[in-house]
Protein backbone atom coordinates (compact mmCIF):
# COMPACT_ATOMS: atom_id res chain seq x y z
CA UNK A 1 0.00 0.00 0.00
CA UNK A 2 1.48 3.55 -0.67
CA UNK A 3 -0.14 6.24 1.00
CA UNK A 4 0.39 9.64 1.06
CA UNK A 5 -0.94 13.70 2.07
CA UNK A 6 -2.39 16.05 -0.66
CA UNK A 7 -3.71 19.49 -0.62
CA UNK A 8 -6.90 19.47 -2.85
CA UNK A 9 -8.64 22.50 -2.78
CA UNK A 10 -7.26 23.67 -0.14
CA UNK A 11 -7.79 20.82 2.13
CA UNK A 12 -5.32 18.32 3.38
CA UNK A 13 -6.17 14.76 2.23
CA UNK A 14 -5.45 11.12 1.90
CA UNK A 15 -4.19 9.55 -1.58
CA UNK A 16 -2.84 6.51 -2.39
CA UNK A 17 -0.94 5.69 -5.42
CA UNK A 18 -2.62 2.59 -7.47
CA UNK A 19 -0.67 1.39 -10.52
CA UNK A 20 1.38 4.45 -10.62
CA UNK A 21 -1.78 6.29 -10.63
CA UNK A 22 -2.32 8.99 -7.63
CA UNK A 23 -6.08 8.08 -6.35
CA UNK A 24 -8.44 9.82 -3.22
CA UNK A 25 -9.98 7.17 -1.13
CA UNK A 26 -13.49 7.75 0.04
CA UNK A 27 -14.88 6.07 3.37
CA UNK A 28 -13.79 8.32 5.45
CA UNK A 29 -10.46 7.80 6.34
CA UNK A 30 -8.11 9.91 8.29
CA UNK A 31 -5.89 12.11 6.53
CA UNK A 32 -2.62 10.21 8.14
CA UNK A 33 -1.33 8.05 6.21
CA UNK A 34 0.71 6.48 9.03
CA UNK A 35 -2.33 5.99 11.50
CA UNK A 36 -3.70 3.77 8.57
CA UNK A 37 -0.86 1.86 8.46
CA UNK A 38 -0.35 0.73 12.14
CA UNK A 39 -4.73 0.12 12.41
CA UNK A 40 -5.37 -3.33 10.90
CA UNK A 41 -9.22 -2.58 10.78
CA UNK A 42 -8.04 0.99 9.36
CA UNK A 43 -5.91 -0.64 6.92
CA UNK A 44 -8.28 -3.14 5.53
CA UNK A 45 -10.79 0.03 4.96
CA UNK A 46 -7.77 2.00 3.00
CA UNK A 47 -7.38 -1.07 1.18
CA UNK A 48 -10.75 -2.03 0.18
CA UNK A 49 -11.12 1.96 -1.15
CA UNK A 50 -8.40 2.36 -2.59
CA UNK A 51 -9.71 -0.30 -5.21
CA UNK A 52 -12.63 2.05 -6.43
CA UNK A 53 -11.10 4.99 -5.90
CA UNK A 54 -11.33 7.74 -8.10
CA UNK A 55 -8.24 9.54 -9.88
CA UNK A 56 -6.98 12.67 -8.77
CA UNK A 57 -6.54 15.30 -11.38
CA UNK A 58 -2.59 16.29 -11.14
CA UNK A 59 -3.44 19.97 -12.16
CA UNK A 60 -5.99 19.80 -9.03
CA UNK A 61 -3.47 18.64 -6.00
CA UNK A 62 0.10 19.63 -4.46
CA UNK A 63 1.54 16.65 -2.64
CA UNK A 64 2.45 17.17 0.70
CA UNK A 65 4.94 15.28 3.03
CA UNK A 66 3.13 11.61 3.30
CA UNK A 67 3.27 12.28 7.16
CA UNK A 68 0.36 13.88 9.03
CA UNK A 69 3.43 14.95 11.78
CA UNK A 70 6.67 14.39 12.55
CA UNK A 71 8.49 13.10 15.64
CA UNK A 72 12.04 12.36 15.94
CA UNK A 73 14.09 12.63 12.43
CA UNK A 74 17.20 10.07 13.14
CA UNK A 75 19.58 10.74 10.31
CA UNK A 76 22.09 8.83 10.14
CA UNK A 77 25.65 9.92 8.90
CA UNK A 78 28.57 8.27 6.71
CA UNK A 79 26.82 4.96 6.74
CA UNK A 80 28.41 4.02 3.00
CA UNK A 81 31.60 3.18 3.17
CA UNK A 82 32.16 5.46 -0.51
CA UNK A 83 30.66 8.12 1.13
CA UNK A 84 32.52 8.16 4.03
CA UNK A 85 36.04 8.05 2.02
CA UNK A 86 34.93 10.76 0.44
CA UNK A 87 34.43 12.70 3.65
CA UNK A 88 36.70 14.01 5.87
CA UNK A 89 36.30 11.16 8.11
CA UNK A 90 37.06 8.19 9.19
CA UNK A 91 34.85 5.53 8.48
CA UNK A 92 32.73 4.69 11.75
CA UNK A 93 33.11 1.99 13.93
CA UNK A 94 29.48 2.59 15.41
CA UNK A 95 26.66 3.93 13.67
CA UNK A 96 26.79 7.92 13.44
CA UNK A 97 23.14 9.91 14.29
CA UNK A 98 22.24 13.67 13.68
CA UNK A 99 18.86 15.21 14.18
CA UNK A 100 16.92 17.16 12.04
CA UNK A 101 13.91 19.16 12.82
CA UNK A 102 10.21 19.40 11.03
CA UNK A 103 10.84 23.38 10.26
CA UNK A 104 13.15 21.73 7.46
CA UNK A 105 10.99 19.58 5.63
CA UNK A 106 8.94 19.97 1.95
CA UNK A 107 6.77 18.07 0.29
CA UNK A 108 7.75 16.27 -3.48
CA UNK A 109 7.74 18.80 -5.94
CA UNK A 110 8.08 21.56 -3.32
CA UNK A 111 11.11 23.71 -4.18
CA UNK A 112 14.61 23.10 -2.35
CA UNK A 113 15.48 26.92 -1.14
CA UNK A 114 18.91 28.04 -1.15
CA UNK A 115 19.41 30.74 1.49
CA UNK A 116 20.86 33.94 0.11
CA UNK A 117 23.85 33.29 3.28
CA UNK A 118 25.15 30.32 1.11
CA UNK A 119 25.88 28.75 -1.94
CA UNK A 120 26.98 25.60 -0.78
CA UNK A 121 23.42 23.62 -1.14
CA UNK A 122 23.77 19.76 -1.38
CA UNK A 123 22.12 16.82 -2.19
CA UNK A 124 21.90 13.55 -0.52
CA UNK A 125 19.47 10.87 -1.66
CA UNK A 126 18.45 8.46 1.39
CA UNK A 127 15.95 5.66 2.22
CA UNK A 128 13.77 6.34 5.19
CA UNK A 129 12.36 4.13 7.97
CA UNK A 130 9.39 4.83 9.45
CA UNK A 131 7.97 3.27 12.82
CA UNK A 132 5.09 1.96 13.66
CA UNK A 133 5.58 0.95 17.21
CA UNK A 134 8.12 2.55 19.51
CA UNK A 135 9.94 1.09 22.26
CA UNK A 136 13.32 0.95 24.37
CA UNK A 137 15.79 -1.52 23.75
CA UNK A 138 14.89 -3.46 20.59
CA UNK A 139 16.74 -6.28 19.66
CA UNK A 140 18.10 -6.32 16.12
CA UNK A 141 15.99 -9.61 15.73
CA UNK A 142 12.86 -7.95 16.28
CA UNK A 143 13.39 -4.36 15.15
CA UNK A 144 12.22 -4.82 11.44
CA UNK A 145 8.65 -5.80 13.01
CA UNK A 146 8.92 -1.97 14.43
CA UNK A 147 8.95 -0.77 10.68
CA UNK A 148 5.79 0.59 9.34
CA UNK A 149 6.65 2.21 5.88
CA UNK A 150 9.71 3.35 3.97
CA UNK A 151 9.92 6.24 2.08
CA UNK A 152 12.58 8.63 0.13
CA UNK A 153 14.35 11.44 1.50
CA UNK A 154 16.79 13.82 0.17
CA UNK A 155 19.28 14.64 2.99
CA UNK A 156 19.60 18.50 2.04
CA UNK A 157 22.55 20.08 3.25
CA UNK A 158 24.30 23.50 3.66
CA UNK A 159 27.91 22.40 3.52
CA UNK A 160 29.83 25.70 4.81
CA UNK A 161 27.12 25.73 7.75
CA UNK A 162 27.68 21.95 8.69
CA UNK A 163 31.36 22.46 8.47
CA UNK A 164 31.67 25.53 10.71
CA UNK A 165 32.43 23.28 13.75
CA UNK A 166 32.20 19.96 15.15
CA UNK A 167 28.10 19.81 15.40
CA UNK A 168 26.55 19.52 11.76
CA UNK A 169 23.51 20.61 13.34
CA UNK A 170 22.75 24.11 12.02
CA UNK A 171 23.70 23.15 7.78
CA UNK A 172 21.29 20.19 8.28
CA UNK A 173 18.45 22.22 9.78
CA UNK A 174 17.86 24.60 7.15
CA UNK A 175 14.23 25.68 6.39
CA UNK A 176 13.20 24.23 2.85
CA UNK A 177 16.23 21.48 2.32
CA UNK A 178 14.54 18.33 3.22
CA UNK A 179 12.18 16.57 0.87
CA UNK A 180 10.54 13.32 1.86
CA UNK A 181 7.68 11.23 -0.19
CA UNK A 182 5.93 10.53 -1.97
CA UNK A 183 4.32 8.25 -0.27
CA UNK A 184 4.42 6.13 2.39
CA UNK A 185 5.25 1.92 1.05
CA UNK A 186 3.80 -0.08 3.41
CA UNK A 187 6.69 -2.70 4.64
CA UNK A 188 4.82 -5.49 3.31
CA UNK A 189 5.40 -3.82 -0.20
CA UNK A 190 8.93 -4.07 0.58
CA UNK A 191 9.58 -7.75 0.91
CA UNK A 192 13.49 -7.12 0.29
CA UNK A 193 13.10 -5.01 4.07
CA UNK A 194 14.61 -1.97 2.20
CA UNK A 195 17.77 -3.93 0.96
CA UNK A 196 19.02 -4.77 -2.21
CA UNK A 197 17.34 -0.93 -3.75
CA UNK A 198 18.98 0.65 -6.81
CA UNK A 199 19.08 4.28 -4.78
CA UNK A 200 20.02 7.17 -7.28
CA UNK A 201 20.17 11.42 -7.58
CA UNK A 202 19.80 12.73 -10.65
CA UNK A 203 21.08 16.37 -10.85
CA UNK A 204 19.67 17.92 -14.39
CA UNK A 205 19.01 14.65 -15.89
CA UNK A 206 22.76 13.64 -14.94
CA UNK A 207 23.32 10.86 -12.59
CA UNK A 208 25.76 11.83 -9.94
CA UNK A 209 25.04 9.32 -6.85
CA UNK A 210 24.00 6.04 -7.95
CA UNK A 211 23.99 3.12 -5.12
CA UNK A 212 22.38 0.34 -3.70
CA UNK A 213 21.01 -0.04 -0.21
CA UNK A 214 22.51 -2.99 0.48
CA UNK A 215 25.50 -0.92 0.94
CA UNK A 216 24.83 0.15 4.06
CA UNK A 217 27.81 -0.02 6.64
CA UNK A 218 24.90 -0.66 9.30
CA UNK A 219 22.02 -1.79 7.91
CA UNK A 220 18.15 -1.20 9.53
CA UNK A 221 17.82 -3.38 12.26
CA UNK A 222 20.84 -2.14 13.43
CA UNK A 223 20.27 1.52 13.25
CA UNK A 224 17.17 0.65 15.26
CA UNK A 225 19.02 -1.56 17.76
CA UNK A 226 21.72 1.49 18.54
CA UNK A 227 19.61 4.22 18.84
CA UNK A 228 17.00 2.85 21.25
CA UNK A 229 19.73 1.70 23.36
CA UNK A 230 19.85 5.33 24.47
CA UNK A 231 15.79 6.79 23.69
CA UNK A 232 12.36 5.38 23.41
CA UNK A 233 11.69 5.47 19.65
CA UNK A 234 7.62 6.46 19.47
CA UNK A 235 5.30 5.34 16.41
CA UNK A 236 6.31 8.39 13.77
CA UNK A 237 9.59 8.66 14.21
CA UNK A 238 11.84 8.32 11.31
CA UNK A 239 15.39 6.82 10.83
CA UNK A 240 16.99 8.42 7.96
CA UNK A 241 19.29 5.81 6.53
CA UNK A 242 22.27 7.21 5.06
CA UNK A 243 23.62 8.32 1.87
CA UNK A 244 26.08 6.99 -0.80
CA UNK A 245 28.93 8.51 -2.40
CA UNK A 246 28.97 11.50 -4.90
CA UNK A 247 27.44 14.58 -3.07
CA UNK A 248 28.24 17.81 -4.59
CA UNK A 249 30.79 18.74 -2.04
CA UNK A 250 33.54 16.12 -2.33
CA UNK A 251 33.67 16.58 -6.14
CA UNK A 252 36.23 18.20 -7.79
CA UNK A 253 35.64 20.82 -8.56
CA UNK A 254 32.74 20.81 -6.23
CA UNK A 255 29.39 20.47 -6.91
CA UNK A 256 26.80 22.56 -5.32
CA UNK A 257 22.72 22.96 -6.72
CA UNK A 258 21.58 26.91 -7.92
CA UNK A 259 18.67 28.75 -8.63
CA UNK A 260 16.78 26.50 -12.08
CA UNK A 261 18.38 22.66 -11.19
CA UNK A 262 15.98 20.44 -11.04
CA UNK A 263 17.14 17.33 -8.19
CA UNK A 264 15.66 13.94 -8.53
CA UNK A 265 16.37 11.64 -5.96
CA UNK A 266 15.01 7.78 -6.16
CA UNK A 267 14.92 4.30 -4.24
CA UNK A 268 14.08 1.75 -6.47
CA UNK A 269 10.46 0.65 -5.53
CA UNK A 270 10.15 2.84 -2.91
CA UNK A 271 9.53 6.24 -5.01
CA UNK A 272 11.18 9.38 -6.97
CA UNK A 273 11.09 12.89 -5.18
CA UNK A 274 11.77 15.57 -7.69
CA UNK A 275 12.14 19.39 -6.24
CA UNK A 276 13.36 22.34 -7.99
CA UNK A 277 16.02 24.38 -6.19
CA UNK A 278 15.15 28.61 -5.89
CA UNK A 279 17.05 30.49 -4.87
CA UNK A 280 15.61 32.47 -1.23
CA UNK A 281 13.66 36.00 -2.06
CA UNK A 282 15.80 38.82 -0.86
CA UNK A 283 13.50 40.32 1.80
CA UNK B 1 5.70 35.41 36.96
CA UNK B 2 6.91 31.94 37.55
CA UNK B 3 4.82 29.27 36.78
CA UNK B 4 5.04 25.70 36.04
CA UNK B 5 2.73 22.28 36.48
CA UNK B 6 2.57 19.38 38.81
CA UNK B 7 0.53 16.43 39.27
CA UNK B 8 -1.52 17.06 41.90
CA UNK B 9 -4.38 14.02 42.29
CA UNK B 10 -3.13 12.62 39.08
CA UNK B 11 -4.10 15.40 37.08
CA UNK B 12 -1.78 17.64 35.35
CA UNK B 13 -2.28 21.34 37.16
CA UNK B 14 -1.18 24.85 36.76
CA UNK B 15 0.93 25.99 39.71
CA UNK B 16 3.14 29.77 40.49
CA UNK B 17 5.68 30.06 42.70
CA UNK B 18 4.48 33.35 45.21
CA UNK B 19 7.13 34.36 47.62
CA UNK B 20 8.93 30.68 47.36
CA UNK B 21 5.46 28.75 48.06
CA UNK B 22 3.99 26.83 45.28
CA UNK B 23 0.14 27.69 44.71
CA UNK B 24 -2.50 26.62 42.68
CA UNK B 25 -4.29 29.36 40.81
CA UNK B 26 -8.02 29.11 39.76
CA UNK B 27 -9.72 30.61 37.23
CA UNK B 28 -9.89 28.25 34.87
CA UNK B 29 -6.30 28.87 33.10
CA UNK B 30 -5.13 26.14 31.01
CA UNK B 31 -2.68 23.77 31.98
CA UNK B 32 0.01 25.66 29.95
CA UNK B 33 2.21 27.96 31.76
CA UNK B 34 4.01 28.92 28.35
CA UNK B 35 0.26 29.60 26.58
CA UNK B 36 -0.70 32.14 29.55
CA UNK B 37 3.12 33.76 29.27
CA UNK B 38 2.80 34.64 25.28
CA UNK B 39 -1.15 36.17 25.80
CA UNK B 40 -1.71 39.43 27.68
CA UNK B 41 -5.26 38.78 28.47
CA UNK B 42 -4.54 35.39 30.28
CA UNK B 43 -1.49 36.87 31.79
CA UNK B 44 -3.11 39.61 33.65
CA UNK B 45 -5.94 36.79 34.98
CA UNK B 46 -2.95 34.56 36.11
CA UNK B 47 -1.63 37.41 38.11
CA UNK B 48 -4.84 38.17 39.79
CA UNK B 49 -5.47 34.41 40.37
CA UNK B 50 -1.65 33.87 41.92
CA UNK B 51 -2.41 36.93 44.44
CA UNK B 52 -5.04 34.96 46.07
CA UNK B 53 -4.38 30.97 45.14
CA UNK B 54 -4.18 28.77 48.08
CA UNK B 55 -0.82 26.93 48.82
CA UNK B 56 -0.49 23.32 47.64
CA UNK B 57 0.92 21.03 49.61
CA UNK B 58 4.27 19.50 48.81
CA UNK B 59 3.64 15.99 49.88
CA UNK B 60 0.67 15.74 47.85
CA UNK B 61 1.68 16.85 44.47
CA UNK B 62 4.72 16.20 42.03
CA UNK B 63 6.53 18.85 40.20
CA UNK B 64 6.41 18.31 35.90
CA UNK B 65 8.75 19.68 33.76
CA UNK B 66 6.91 23.52 33.41
CA UNK B 67 6.29 23.01 29.69
CA UNK B 68 2.91 21.45 28.51
CA UNK B 69 4.71 20.39 25.46
CA UNK B 70 8.23 20.32 23.36
CA UNK B 71 9.53 22.23 20.29
CA UNK B 72 12.74 21.94 19.29
CA UNK B 73 15.19 21.91 22.08
CA UNK B 74 18.34 23.38 20.67
CA UNK B 75 21.89 23.18 22.86
CA UNK B 76 24.49 25.04 22.77
CA UNK B 77 28.05 22.84 23.07
CA UNK B 78 31.22 24.52 24.70
CA UNK B 79 30.02 28.63 25.05
CA UNK B 80 31.64 28.95 28.13
CA UNK B 81 35.99 29.56 27.49
CA UNK B 82 36.82 27.86 30.70
CA UNK B 83 34.40 24.16 29.89
CA UNK B 84 36.42 24.70 26.24
CA UNK B 85 39.35 24.84 27.29
CA UNK B 86 38.68 21.14 29.53
CA UNK B 87 37.09 19.41 26.37
CA UNK B 88 39.33 18.16 23.44
CA UNK B 89 37.68 20.76 21.24
CA UNK B 90 39.19 23.95 20.40
CA UNK B 91 37.38 27.01 21.96
CA UNK B 92 34.69 27.90 19.13
CA UNK B 93 34.58 30.48 16.73
CA UNK B 94 31.10 30.02 15.61
CA UNK B 95 28.21 28.65 18.17
CA UNK B 96 28.07 25.03 18.34
CA UNK B 97 24.61 23.56 18.54
CA UNK B 98 23.28 20.85 19.05
CA UNK B 99 19.90 19.55 19.44
CA UNK B 100 18.12 16.94 21.94
CA UNK B 101 14.53 14.91 21.48
CA UNK B 102 11.98 15.44 24.48
CA UNK B 103 12.03 11.47 25.21
CA UNK B 104 15.00 12.43 27.43
CA UNK B 105 13.16 15.23 29.60
CA UNK B 106 12.14 14.81 33.08
CA UNK B 107 10.68 17.16 36.06
CA UNK B 108 12.19 18.69 38.81
CA UNK B 109 12.80 15.73 41.30
CA UNK B 110 12.39 12.93 38.72
CA UNK B 111 15.63 10.04 38.92
CA UNK B 112 18.28 10.63 36.45
CA UNK B 113 18.73 7.27 35.37
CA UNK B 114 21.97 6.11 34.98
CA UNK B 115 21.68 3.27 31.93
CA UNK B 116 22.82 0.23 32.82
CA UNK B 117 25.11 0.22 29.70
CA UNK B 118 27.70 3.18 31.09
CA UNK B 119 28.56 4.61 33.87
CA UNK B 120 29.91 7.59 32.27
CA UNK B 121 26.77 9.94 33.36
CA UNK B 122 27.41 13.26 33.56
CA UNK B 123 25.98 16.71 34.85
CA UNK B 124 25.90 20.34 33.09
CA UNK B 125 24.27 23.39 34.40
CA UNK B 126 22.75 25.34 31.89
CA UNK B 127 20.51 28.34 31.53
CA UNK B 128 17.75 27.72 29.36
CA UNK B 129 15.79 30.35 27.16
CA UNK B 130 11.59 29.67 26.52
CA UNK B 131 10.55 31.62 23.00
CA UNK B 132 7.44 32.99 23.23
CA UNK B 133 7.39 34.02 19.61
CA UNK B 134 9.29 32.66 16.89
CA UNK B 135 10.90 34.11 13.11
CA UNK B 136 13.29 33.08 10.93
CA UNK B 137 16.30 35.66 10.26
CA UNK B 138 15.76 37.30 14.03
CA UNK B 139 18.18 40.33 14.44
CA UNK B 140 20.37 40.10 17.61
CA UNK B 141 18.90 43.30 18.34
CA UNK B 142 15.65 42.03 18.13
CA UNK B 143 16.28 38.75 19.98
CA UNK B 144 15.25 39.07 23.47
CA UNK B 145 11.90 40.31 22.20
CA UNK B 146 11.32 36.78 21.65
CA UNK B 147 12.19 35.56 24.91
CA UNK B 148 9.32 35.13 26.91
CA UNK B 149 11.06 32.98 30.26
CA UNK B 150 14.38 31.31 31.59
CA UNK B 151 14.30 28.19 33.22
CA UNK B 152 16.98 26.01 34.41
CA UNK B 153 18.55 22.78 32.86
CA UNK B 154 20.90 19.89 33.56
CA UNK B 155 21.69 18.62 29.78
CA UNK B 156 22.78 15.45 31.67
CA UNK B 157 25.27 13.10 29.25
CA UNK B 158 26.56 9.95 28.58
CA UNK B 159 29.94 10.14 28.14
CA UNK B 160 31.42 7.36 26.39
CA UNK B 161 28.40 7.23 24.34
CA UNK B 162 28.76 10.90 23.15
CA UNK B 163 32.04 10.62 21.90
CA UNK B 164 31.67 7.01 20.07
CA UNK B 165 31.81 9.26 17.21
CA UNK B 166 31.92 12.77 15.42
CA UNK B 167 28.72 13.68 16.53
CA UNK B 168 26.96 14.10 20.10
CA UNK B 169 23.65 12.99 19.23
CA UNK B 170 22.66 9.89 21.08
CA UNK B 171 25.05 10.70 24.35
CA UNK B 172 22.95 13.85 24.86
CA UNK B 173 19.45 11.49 23.95
CA UNK B 174 19.51 8.92 27.04
CA UNK B 175 15.97 8.60 28.18
CA UNK B 176 15.89 10.04 31.91
CA UNK B 177 18.65 12.38 31.58
CA UNK B 178 17.37 16.32 30.92
CA UNK B 179 15.83 17.60 34.16
CA UNK B 180 14.27 21.16 33.34
CA UNK B 181 12.59 23.80 35.17
CA UNK B 182 11.18 23.99 38.00
CA UNK B 183 9.06 27.09 36.91
CA UNK B 184 9.39 29.02 33.48
CA UNK B 185 10.67 32.82 34.83
CA UNK B 186 9.02 35.31 32.65
CA UNK B 187 11.22 37.76 30.98
CA UNK B 188 10.13 40.39 32.96
CA UNK B 189 10.80 39.03 35.85
CA UNK B 190 14.37 38.48 35.09
CA UNK B 191 15.49 42.52 34.27
CA UNK B 192 19.15 41.63 33.93
CA UNK B 193 17.94 39.53 30.44
CA UNK B 194 19.55 36.12 31.54
CA UNK B 195 23.39 38.10 32.38
CA UNK B 196 25.09 38.02 35.61
CA UNK B 197 23.76 35.57 37.20
CA UNK B 198 25.75 32.72 39.59
CA UNK B 199 24.95 29.05 38.12
CA UNK B 200 26.42 26.12 39.89
CA UNK B 201 26.21 22.52 40.45
CA UNK B 202 26.45 20.77 43.69
CA UNK B 203 26.53 16.85 43.51
CA UNK B 204 25.79 15.66 47.30
CA UNK B 205 26.55 18.82 48.24
CA UNK B 206 29.81 19.65 46.85
CA UNK B 207 30.06 22.38 44.50
CA UNK B 208 31.55 21.05 40.96
CA UNK B 209 30.34 23.92 38.53
CA UNK B 210 30.31 27.41 39.88
CA UNK B 211 30.40 30.38 37.15
CA UNK B 212 27.99 33.53 35.49
CA UNK B 213 26.68 33.66 32.93
CA UNK B 214 28.02 36.76 31.95
CA UNK B 215 30.69 34.42 30.79
CA UNK B 216 28.82 32.97 28.28
CA UNK B 217 31.23 32.93 24.94
CA UNK B 218 27.91 33.50 22.18
CA UNK B 219 24.89 35.71 24.47
CA UNK B 220 21.57 35.01 24.04
CA UNK B 221 20.68 37.33 21.18
CA UNK B 222 23.44 35.89 19.54
CA UNK B 223 22.51 32.61 19.84
CA UNK B 224 18.92 32.93 18.68
CA UNK B 225 20.15 35.10 15.83
CA UNK B 226 22.64 32.94 14.22
CA UNK B 227 19.96 29.31 15.04
CA UNK B 228 16.81 31.78 13.16
CA UNK B 229 19.40 32.22 10.06
CA UNK B 230 19.08 28.39 9.67
CA UNK B 231 15.69 27.33 11.37
CA UNK B 232 12.58 28.76 11.43
CA UNK B 233 12.22 29.47 15.46
CA UNK B 234 8.52 28.78 16.82
CA UNK B 235 7.10 29.31 20.54
CA UNK B 236 8.00 26.68 23.35
CA UNK B 237 11.50 26.04 20.98
CA UNK B 238 14.03 26.12 23.78
CA UNK B 239 17.89 27.02 23.78
CA UNK B 240 19.60 25.98 26.35
CA UNK B 241 22.70 28.44 26.37
CA UNK B 242 25.65 25.71 27.25
CA UNK B 243 27.68 24.70 30.44
CA UNK B 244 31.26 26.31 32.42
CA UNK B 245 33.95 23.98 33.85
CA UNK B 246 33.93 21.22 36.11
CA UNK B 247 31.81 18.60 34.41
CA UNK B 248 32.61 15.34 35.45
CA UNK B 249 34.34 13.67 32.61
CA UNK B 250 36.94 16.61 32.52
CA UNK B 251 37.81 15.72 36.03
CA UNK B 252 41.25 13.79 37.06
CA UNK B 253 40.23 11.12 37.99
CA UNK B 254 36.93 11.32 36.55
CA UNK B 255 33.68 12.34 38.63
CA UNK B 256 30.33 10.48 37.46
CA UNK B 257 26.86 10.67 38.81
CA UNK B 258 26.14 7.23 40.43
CA UNK B 259 23.14 5.46 42.25
CA UNK B 260 22.55 7.55 45.40
CA UNK B 261 23.68 10.69 44.28
CA UNK B 262 22.12 13.66 44.28
CA UNK B 263 22.70 16.00 41.54
CA UNK B 264 21.21 19.98 42.38
CA UNK B 265 22.24 22.65 39.46
CA UNK B 266 21.32 25.92 40.24
CA UNK B 267 20.86 29.33 38.13
CA UNK B 268 20.63 32.54 40.63
CA UNK B 269 17.09 34.00 40.72
CA UNK B 270 15.55 31.51 38.13
CA UNK B 271 15.74 28.50 40.00
CA UNK B 272 16.84 25.05 41.41
CA UNK B 273 16.44 21.62 40.05
CA UNK B 274 17.41 18.75 42.40
CA UNK B 275 17.21 15.51 41.34
CA UNK B 276 18.42 12.02 42.36
CA UNK B 277 20.40 9.51 40.59
CA UNK B 278 18.99 6.06 40.19
CA UNK B 279 20.39 2.87 38.15
CA UNK B 280 18.25 1.52 35.48
CA UNK B 281 16.04 -1.58 36.58
CA UNK B 282 17.57 -5.01 35.23
CA UNK B 283 14.64 -6.09 33.05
Amino acid sequence: MRLGLAEIDGVRALVALRDGVVVRPGGGLPADPLAILIDLSLRAKASAAIASAPAVDPASMRLLPPLAEFGKIICVGLNYADHAAESPYDRPKFPVFFLRVDTGIIGPNDPIIRPLISDHLDFEAELAVVLGSGGRRIAEEQALGHVAAYTVFNDGSIRDWQFKGPQWTLGKNFDNTAPIGPFLVSSDAVPTDGKGLRITTRLNDEIVQDANTNDLLFPIPELIARVSEAMTLKPGDIIVTGTPAGVGFARKPPLFMKAGDVCEVEVEGIGKLVNPIVDEAAS
